[in-house]
């Protein structure tokens, strides 16, 4: 739990990492309530403070330093702080804190005013590269107005002009948010996304039609590129047991050998996704958003679980940090720290040699996703002044 | 897994506890027979003795001490000790060593002649308040005979008059046993109800019709008192995966804003219960029944995962003891001791400053189960010599 | 993590072990990329070694010692030393360094040329018992011919006379591979086996008929002898969920009374596995497969989690072990260290007195299928030089 020593932690603290999936950052400053809000994935609780939680708890420890505050500052004097500095330097002090050398944003979810990729990468001084949410592209189709008949060509076009844009490494499906996985596996007929398409299109409303759920799946695989999908873990918005990746194992057998598939969060079903990525070639998959949410205190024991059965080159890094940069700077310094402690016990152990513990430290936070995703995660463009990426 | 020395841990070992959910203890002489078949929550299993388990390791390490026994006795030492000593002075010694200031008694179950809830707190030396179990209440609106139109009524108005009762705070379903949570989240309508209930009242036996058991939740929401919900870990009776919390995602959704709902026990889905907690307003939980069940030596571990995402506010001690006086005590002293350890590690990490870790721990214990039931929870009778609650 | 001292670990190491589960290994030397492919579950992952694992660091630090290279050896040298050695050196050596008193060995399962029963216990100066999969013999009974109302007798008559061959002692069923465990628990009508049997033998293909895989399982209990289930984690045939053994729970009830039932594997749904083991007399468990597949850097995680609330005398040991001689050693050492290590805390924390871990040991470690499995398990032959079962 404490941040350990020895050569695993130095390398790791050391290294810029590739934040395979995150978000952009509020661009306001936040009261209070707002700031509170953002540090929660639930409803208000009323009278009780988000907190006194595990993750307020770790934004009171590691990050208030950042903002010149003692640690476990109160949550008063960190609001007021926050406040005093701006959004500006608060959002730089803890993106470069998080000494990534590329964020992968997804921009397709922003309530609140957030940053671009660009500005995101330009205020940690860090690549950005996007990642396109495929909901909100069909979502686009519908609201420009569609035939049933041409939806599906429609949505395949608009999909493709999304990730021709420069800049563009991944797609990103919440399928888990819109049906779960318990779905028939097998790509629909274009009659059967035709019919589908034409009750969508009269009733409105967000994509939830399981058959077009499907067929945007099917369609992602086409596409070519990396798919991440959200599993596990995330709002009220969200039924957890229809989110666990078990459920998909199905379709992984008809998709293996097509695109990367890149399970996100996971947590509570880790272990479960860890066995997909143990027996599919495609598979892989992170811890994001646990990582800030359980926070220092428990990041080595959720992946110590996630690590059980999982090949050392399908771990990904990543945050899932979304609205305040403390996220990104959590999910940073969590994976740095829990990855550091579990394989530098095990060096200790001599259950490990040294030579591999280095080598599986850098394939985790940085070289597996440089690796799936090529160029430009994995050769990053710096700056004017051609200053190397950072480190921390 | 020792007991840990320090400031939380003295904290912890003072704090009168409020038990938010337990059962009575036997009012009777046990034989070995009869001891051993109350500490398995299973079938009587062939030439295998119960006390060669978790809990009976726990029993013999730390109920044995009590029993002016030495640790580690022999079981049919401790038997024999326990039926010289006589149940009365049994349940005292241990009631009272389990240092709660209120026991909030399920009166619902008891399949044994076992303490009413006064007392059980007469033998302790706390305060003890009545939980309702709804399908009792249906079960004898049903015995005493009434038409099926007249169920919904009937059964609305014995639940009303049952929590109207002094000293009842709470009411409680076994929907788990019967139907699973997998249900219409729907409330029935009227005619759905006496159709369900005409079928039922034909038949007879336990409540079992997944559309009464809707229509007992709906009710238990109408009837304003906080709701404990028997989920996962429990005897053969239940079917464990069918008993998961987040199958009851989409009821939860429907009834946001209405009762507070309390998660009883969770292990194994602790992890999918803090989900729970974490993004709906009205969701709290405990692992009672896992604390005696694992014991000290894996309580620690249960607690870990429970609060990797858990609100603070959101996590309530109980002990969920039945029949032996021994598991009040050991549910109390698994929480302590578990509970200790783990807040005493991150304040030594730094992780988690003393203050906080001291309220965490008071919250935990006593404090949310006061602020949710109110009283006569948050305002315990004193026995009649005025004497204070006691310290452990 | 690392091997601890103390009498429990001395013990253990000592202990001759039951393998209650385990398949043979490959009689014929391997090239890099063959031994690669039996070290994963999986698919091969191209350009990525199977060796970057936690199962492959685990074979490079404790297989490579017993081949004479340093520990952490670099693949190539690993593979090329077993190559110089030979497969029936290589055998031995892995073996003989299990320290089995006994292997069960399952013949249902052979893509490879590998020992049989009576090779595998030569090798290794054991005595060996065989498992008999049910799924072949009906396939076999499928494949000679048969009409398909004479296809319940035929397969009854094969099974019996499988199980009456000399060193049987215990059915198995790989159900969760072929229907998963969500079937409907009762067993099916003749007239229902019929008609399934009709559609199988028409269609062909290896046997996954609910109907048919229902009436294997039925089958298996009235031969009387212990059935093993597969459950949880396998190869990428599994759909993990669907083997989740809290699905039995139905059928668990209704053959209560009758055959023991010995969950395999259970991992990640080693939780659910030991509430069931808690509760139905007739069910036990292993955390086989498990055991080297996540290496003795997390044994003792996995066996302090299934042990939570798992009976003592309940707990088996297996390697599960297919192909490689090595998974037969790195079960056995896992088990050996990850449940001293368990036990020994426990121990040195007085949660447990020395001479209750010890017996735990053995019977988790040996005693516990010797019970279950009688003779042969419980009086292994010895070496016609009548030399005694080996110490490791």
């Amino acid at each position: 739990m404490t941040a350990v020593s020895g050569p695993v932690s130095e390398a790791l603290a050391e290294l810029p990492l590739v934040d395979h999936h995150c978000h952009g950052a509020v661009t306001a400053d936040l009261t209070g309530g707002e700031f509170a809000s953002l540090i929660t994935e639930g409803e208000a609780w009323p009278g009780v403070s988000p907190f006194d939680s595990p993750v307020g708890v770790a934004v009171r420890r590691h990050c208030a330093p950042l903002l010149d505050l003692p640690r476990h500052a109160p949550p008063a004097d960190y609001v007021a702080r926050r406040a005093e500095l701006g959004w500006r330097e608060v959002n730089r002090r803890f993106l470069t804190a998080a000494g990534a050398e590329v964020f992968c944003v997804d921009t397709g979810y922003a309530p609140h005013p957030v940053t671009s990729p660009a500005e995101l990468g330009r205020a940690a001084g860090a690549a950005a590269c996007e990642v396109v949410r495929l909901e909100r592209i069909a979502e686009a189709v519908a609201a420009r107005g569609v035939e049933a008949d041409g939806y599906a060509a429609a949505f395949r076009g608009a999909a493709e002009e999304a990730v021709r844009r420069p800049g563009v490494v991944a797609v990103k499906s919440v399928a888990a948010y819109r049906t779960g996985f318990a779905f028939d596996p097998a790509p629909p007929t274009g009659a059967e996304v035709t019919e589908a398409a034409a009750g969508w299109l009269t009733r409105g409303g967000r994509l939830a039609d399981p058959v077009l759920v499907r067929h945007l799946l099917w369609t992602a695989v086409e596409l070519g590129l990396p798919l991440q999908l959200h599993t596990g873990f995330g709002d009220a918005d969200v039924t957890l047991h229809r989110a666990d990746p078990a459920l998909l194992t199905d379709w992984l057998r008809l998709t293996s050998g097509t695109v990367p598939v890149l399970l996100l969060h996971c947590w509570p079903y880790h272990r479960q996704a860890a066995y997909l990525s143990a027996v599919f070639a495609h598979v892989h998959l992170d811890v994001g958003l646990a990582l800030h949410y359980t926070g220092p205190a428990r990041c080595r024991a959720v992946l110590e679980e996630a690590l059980e059965i999982t090949p050392f080159r399908k771990l990904l890094y990543s945050s899932d940090a979304y609205g305040v940069a403390e996220f990104h700077h959590l999910g940073a310094l969590s994976f740095r720290r829990g990855l550091a402690a579990l394989l530098q016990a095990r060096v200790d152990a001599d259950e490990l040699s040294l030579a591999d513990a280095l080598r599986i430290a850098a394939w985790a936070g940085r070289d597996n996703a440089r690796r799936l995703y090529g160029p430009p995660v994995s050769e990053p463009a710096r700056d004017p002044s051609g200053r190397p990426t950072r480190k921390v």
